[in-house]
Parts: structure tokens; C-alpha cells; sequence
């Protein structure tokens, strides 16, 4: 109570802005960095959206989980997780983090939440596909102890493959319909907080781990991963290449070699020249 | 979608009832045992309303989080996990699956959303209290190498306690003022599906490593504990007593020792003989 009545007293402005502070998954490689957890990232970037236009003061931290210090403070929950400590509050679940920033979205009129059912049923099950085309391949390459190319794929994993092409071609179709920089206008929405981090995976474990990349000729959808590249509240939150690889590797139970781990973190945050030469004949990134 | 057919021309009452898949935490004693995981509960008690009126189909299966199958398989996520085969959808986030379920409340009118301010409010932040209670007294004790009685803590320890009792009261008030059986009336909500396993959880940790049970004159609160254990959809979700103290001390990096693993496991379903008689002279337990 004292402390509330501090902070109110010394605020300049007269606006009480209340403190978020996000706790995310570090990375295995290293507990300082930044992990590759896809919904600390999504609840990051909007907290970060309502820190851009002065809603809320934000504080990020990463945490390692496997920890005895982390396992004690937070007694069984895992990150994402975030504290408003005015309030006494430990939002520990997806449902009451969402809620909160919604809450506090909806007091400024920013418009993060509004609902569009044609950009849910586009992007639904993407990632889901993707994981499955990744766990089919990855145990056919295994088998064959090479990364072989897509082409070369027999049937039945190459099917998990055209699923994800073809729903990326969905998602071009959508942009290029909508002729808009983010999913739903202008400014960001939840949705694009779900889909960047998404296809940023996609697009990096595809080139690392599988001799996939997104078919050059989708150039809205390239264009909206270069739209990523360029938003603050995407690359800030935004795991380095490294630290995605060891996390996917991890799960799939593959062998990390010591120079992903010893290796400087960088982040592919470019697109091929080729696209970006079309993207700008389009005039696309003018938008 | 040949599935999909024979489901439906092997349907005698002509309703398609999804099956929904429900994976939840194993314990960490034995995988093929029930963990104790609050959010797993929650959603295996909202299904299992679904279930009871004939609405879908429900299977639960445990797993083990540390397992390379499971990792392999889920790729990251995290229990609770919920698949619905039929819709080629894997429900990862607890937003995500309680918007399913939310829409198949809606869709067959089940009053399992139904929103009351007051009681949220009553609710929330009695289990972070009392995990901040469980650490300061854990805490104290360890140094002090003596489980220590409730009186005897000192003034800062203390207050985390009281503070949970005070939060216990309010709702043992709210049941005494709403005189029902649940907490928003006859049927069981969201709320209870939140609040009945946390009570539990702190009844069982309360005992066997806090010295702490609550107040017995809390008749109301002791009567809805009481319902809980009669209430199926709680019953047949909840972990042992074994299972929930092997979950908690793990975080708190507390000696598990081998007469807890090797137990055959029980639930304490029962409340003390002394609040039973108050609740049955009060005629409580008819509502």
C-alpha cells in the first residue's frame, strides 16, 4: 500500500502505469539468453505493443526452469509468466496473461484484440502441420543417416510437406487479397503476435534441419516476414538462430554439436535477395 | 474422413459426439499414475461434465514429460494437451482448449461459462497465497530442522498464513450467503473446476508438510470440500495424496523419501468427524 501510494506520488504525468513483468523460458544453451518458447514471445510482443504507445512500463526476464531457485519461487508453473506486483498478481496461466493484456487494451482502446475469423481458420493448424512434416522427416533422414532433399521425398512424408506449402500459399493469397502490412491492417493484432514467431521457426529450423524453405514465388508472405524483421516488438523478443535450433534438437532428441553451442548467437532476420528484389519491384514494402 | 463416416453411420441416436483426447501429467512416482497438475484437473473436470450429459466422448491419458517419446511427440508443448483426431486439431494452450470446450458448452447449452464477478474475485490469489505461505513456513522450518506448529511462527510468517485463512473465510462466507451446493448453484461451473482441486491441494499439502488445516468452524467451506468428494468429475481426476505431496516437494527440493514412492497410493476424500457432525446438524450436506 505505502509503495502504491509512492509510485502514484511521483508519477509525472498523472497516468499510473502499471509494471509488467514478463518471465520467459531461457534459452538450454545458454539461461541468460532468450529462449525459443513461442508463447513467451507472442505475450511479449503485445506487452511490448502497450509499452510502445506508453500503456504500461515492461520488464522482461529470462528464466531456467530446470533451476531449484526457479522450481521454489514459482512452485510447479513454467513460463510464460508474468507479476504485477501492485496488485499482488501472479498470472501463471496462458488464459489469465491474455486476460490482463486484453483488459489492458481494451482500457486505452488499443486495438490488439479485435477478432477476424477468416485470419483464425487461415493460420489455424500451420504450426501444428509443420511439426508433423518435421517429425516425418527428420525420422526418414534418420533412417537414411542424411538430410535429403524435399524432392527426393517419397510420398508419404512429401504429403506433410505440400500440406505446409499449401497452407502458406493460403496465407499469401490472404495478404495479397488484403493488401495490408499486418494481418488485420495497418497495426499489429494478436494474430501476427502468434504467426511471426511461428513462421520465424518455421523459416529457420526449415533451413537448418529439413532442406526446406518457403517457395520463393509467395512473395506477400515473404513480404510479411520481412514486415517481422522490421517490427521492434518482434525482433526484441525474438530468439537468436541457435538458441530455436538447440530448442527444436532438443525435443527431437538430436545431437547438438559444440559449435552451435560455443557459436556467437546471431539472428536471421534477412530474406533472399531474389524475393526482396520482387517485394521491391511490387513496391510491397511501402506499405 | 472415412472415420468420420463409420462414426457417424455407427451412431444409434444419430448426434456426432467429438472424442476428445485429454493428456495430462504423469506423476512423478509412477507414469502411469495421475499427477498433480491444477490445470490438467481442471479441464479433465470440465470434460468430464461434457461427457456425463452425453455430449462427447473423453479419454485421458498420463505421460511423462521426460520422456523422448513424449518430447518427440508434442515437440515443446506441455501438458495439459488436449487432440481431437477427427478435426486433425492439437490444442496446445489452455486458451485453446478451453475455447473448445467453451464452444461445445455453448453449442449443447451446458452453463459451464457462466461469469460471476464476485466469485472470481473471492477466489483468485488464495492459491498464491498460499504458495507464498508454503515457501516462507518451509523455509523456516528447514533452518530450524523441526516441522514448527502454526502458533509458534514468528510475526512474518505468520501473516502468510493468516492471510490464507482470512481468504478461506470469504468464501466459506459467499457459500454460507449463496446456500449452494456449488459455487454459482446447483451445477458445477468453471469456478468450481479452478477452486476444488486448489482446496484440495492445500488441504493435503497442509497436512503433511504445514502443520495447517482449515479452521474447522469454516463449516460452509469444509461442506463444498465434502461436495467435491462426492462429485465425480473431481474424484476420478484427482491425483493421490502421494502424488500431490511427491509433486510439491520436488519444487521446494524437499527428500522424497522411499516410503512415500513405494506406498500404495490413497486419497484422502474424508473431512474431520467433528465438522461432518456440524455440517449434518446444520443439514448442509441436502442442499
Amino acid at each position: 500500500m505505502a509503495d502504491d501510494y509512492q509510485v502514484q506520488a511521483n508519477g509525472g504525468d498523472g497516468i499510473r502505469k502499471p509494471l509488467l513483468e514478463l518471465y520467459v523460458k531461457a534459452s538450454g544453451i545458454d539461461s541468460r539468453r532468450i529462449g525459443a518458447c513461442l508463447f513467451c514471445q507472442e505475450f511479449w510482443m503485445e506487452l511490448y505493443a502497450l509499452y510502445e504507445i506508453g500503456v504500461a512500463r515492461v520488464e522482461v526476464k529470462t528464466v531456467n526452469v530446470n533451476s531449484e531457485a526457479f522450481k521454489k519461487n514459482f512452485l510447479g508453473a513454467q513460463p510464460p509468466i508474468m507479476i504485477e506486483e501492485e496488485k499482488g498478481a501472479t498470472y501463471t496461466d496462458n488464459r489469465e496473461i491474455e486476460g490482463r493484456i486484453f483488459h489492458l487494451a481494451k482500457e486505452f482502446q488499443v486495438p490488439l484484440f479485435e477478432k477476424d475469423p477468416v485470419v483464425e481458420k487461415r493460420i489455424e493448424s500451420l504450426y501444428r502441420n509443420f511439426k508433423l512434416f518435421l517429425r516425418a522427416k527428420t525420422d526418414y533422414d534418420k533412417e537414411r543417416r542424411d538430410v535429403s532433399s524435399i524432392e527426393s521425398l517419397p510420398p508419404q512424408i512429401k504429403t506433410h510437406c505440400n500440406r505446409v506449402v499449401e497452407q502458406l500459399a493460403g496465407i499469401d493469397q490472404l495478404l495479397a487479397d488484403r493488401g495490408t502490412r499486418y494481418l488485420l491492417g495497418p497495426s499489429m493484432t494478436e494474430y501476427d503476435c502468434e504467426l511471426m514467431p511461428r513462421l520465424h521457426h518455421m523459416r529457420i529450423i526449415g533451413q537448418r534441419l529439413l532442406n526446406f524453405d518457403f517457395p520463393h514465388n509467395l512473395t506477400y508472405l515473404w513480404n510479411y516476414v520481412l514486415t517481422a524483421y522490421r517490427t521492434a516488438a518482434f525482433i526484441e523478443s525474438c530468439p537468436a538462430d541457435q538458441d530455436i535450433l538447440h530448442h527444436y534438437k532438443e525435443q527431437l532428441n538430436m545431437f547438438t554439436n559444440q559449435r552451435e553451442t560455443l557459436q556467437s548467437p546471431t539472428k536471421t532476420h534477412t530474406i533472399p535477395e531474389e524475393v526482396l528484389h520482387d517485394i521491391r519491384k511490387r513496391g510491397l514494402d511501402q506499405n
